[in-house]
């Protein structure tokens, strides 16, 4: 179980290293809704996403021998980048397992980084043989991209920082794929405000979460086509024992409602989201009435999207 | 002449209606120049653009006699839109002359601030006859984009912040269309800083600021061809001469440097910034070696960009 302590110890644990992320407000959208908007810029912190803390925290309590041998994931995406920085902050080895067909900008991002890269198979098979044989061959520790309790710890502090600064929320909504960020904003808010209540969002495309919770038990689904590439993983054993037992809601949005969304936070806020960072607020777009009067902070949970190849 | 004095007032007097700014830092661009570099969000303010400071400096230093019969401009770009907004908040009303044929988007924008828009002609004649009308006609105050003192007091205000937080700088760069930016950057840092330059930065397809600058005297140009839409201006004789006196150079950068930087602030800084804002990090991309081991800031003045027609 993560305690209050926890989440308070991963936040001093990782604070020389990460951003503490500014809060915005947009009067173009406060208008629009009736409502008080915040909206946590995470697209600002370190290698683009939330990820960072997730994966400091988990870097940092690691024994010394384990930092020797270093860090292994499969990941192609938010979270391979931030263990690879995360890594090589604390000058230890990370080995990123990725299918030889991942997009080259991917590729070079975690190289960037200093990481060494493992190819495999595009498939999940081939992908978990890879990593197995890294943790062995090299003895280094991996760390889960969400199903583990460090990286939910992590994650857990971008909620603390906003309730820190604002502790009277009716809301806080963070998108959900795999259920890291979401479990550490429930545990935050359950921990840290009386009032606050948290809900994930998720594409309708992709809507394991939702199913999950409706049914009170683990639905997962396979290969889920939605442009919010980071919301396509399925909620694991442990995110989804906190999301169903802390979570208030899980509310979808359609895939027009991402796109449209993440152009007017490009337009209105001068920021760069990336598609599953727009969840939350397409899925506001799909009940707008419900936000009336309420103050809701969005986490904007990434910026790192292809800017030559938008949608719209 | 501007004084410090009238730097610091007008400070005082547009803090309740314009966002400080943050200042972001970037591992990436200091690692590339050697260099500390300092970004000031301008493309965060009010209105998208540093504009909204000169326009709500100028609209509140209006009398009371003034403000009620409105003010006026001829702008289909950043000072138009900043202009409208700046009245709206005083409630007093606004005349936007505009060319018939200027994109809906920033005829909505103006309007979306309640201003009325008076079309015209698509001619500099045709424009000022509009404005002379509208004058006449509503007794309304026209308020210049960037040759006039209220307008560079206002924009003084962007370095003023700069300065207060960051006072050993080496540079300060700003781009120059008309050079109310520049100038109130140049003003600024002569009066807040013993060491800190401030260097005009501009394409080289609208080089009239760095020809006059050599110069020593005016030399505008005619309909140049730049995709920084906000710097196809040129000085004027007030701006030229705060310009001429108070900056340690112009520095010019070619139209792909100019796409290059903004794409690397977007995918980099994760912030959305019109061409005009990409000038000076292009400007230093041409002459990387120039700003080793400095204190740099750049003024990333704007973030209004129709995001479904990149140059990327």
């Amino acid at each position: 179980m993560i305690e209050a302590e926890d989440i308070k110890n991963a936040a001093r644990r990782i604070a020389p290293y990460i951003h503490q992320t500014p809060i915005f407000t947009n009067h173009f959208f406060n208008a629009h809704f009736g409502a008080e908007l915040f909206f946590k810029a995470e697209n600002l912190q370190k290698t683009g996403s939330f990820k960072a803390r997730g994966a400091t925290n988990s870097v940092l309590k690691l024994t010394e021998a384990e930092k020797r041998k270093g860090v292994a994931t499969h990941s192609s995406g938010n979270h391979g980048q931030a263990l690879a920085w995360a890594a090589a902050q604390q000058g230890i080895p990370a080995y990123i397992v990725m299918p030889e067909n991942a997009p080259a900008v991917k590729v070079k991002a975690v190289e960037g980084y200093g990481a060494e890269i493992v190819f495999c198979k595009p498939n999940l098979a081939a992908r978990e043989e890879s990593l197995e044989k890294t943790m062995q061959e090299k003895g280094a520790v991996f760390i889960p991209p969400y199903n583990y309790k460090s990286t939910i710890e992590g994650q857990a502090t971008a909620a603390l920082e906003i309730l820190n600064s604002h502790s009277d929320l009716d809301f806080i909504l963070a998108p959900v794929g795999g259920g890291g960020l979401l479990s550490g904003t429930a545990l935050s808010a359950s921990f840290f405000s009386e009032k606050t209540r948290v809900i994930g969002c998720e594409p309708f495309a992709a809507d394991d979460a939702a199913r999950s919770f409706k049914a009170g038990k683990l639905i997962p689904v396979k290969d889920p086509n939605t442009i919010a590439d980071g919301l396509r993983t399925s909620l694991g054993d442990l995110t989804f024992s906190y999301i169903s037992r802390l979570a208030e809601d899980i509310i979808t949005c359609s895939e027009s409602a991402i796109v449209d969304a993440m152009k007017l936070i490009w337009e209105r806020m001068k920021l760069v989201v990336e598609p599953s960072a727009a969840v939350p607020l397409a899925c506001m777009m799909e009940e707008p009435g419900r936000w009336k009067g309420k103050k809701v902070a969005i986490i904007l949970s990434g910026g790192n999207v292809d800017v030559g190849k938008l949608p719209f």
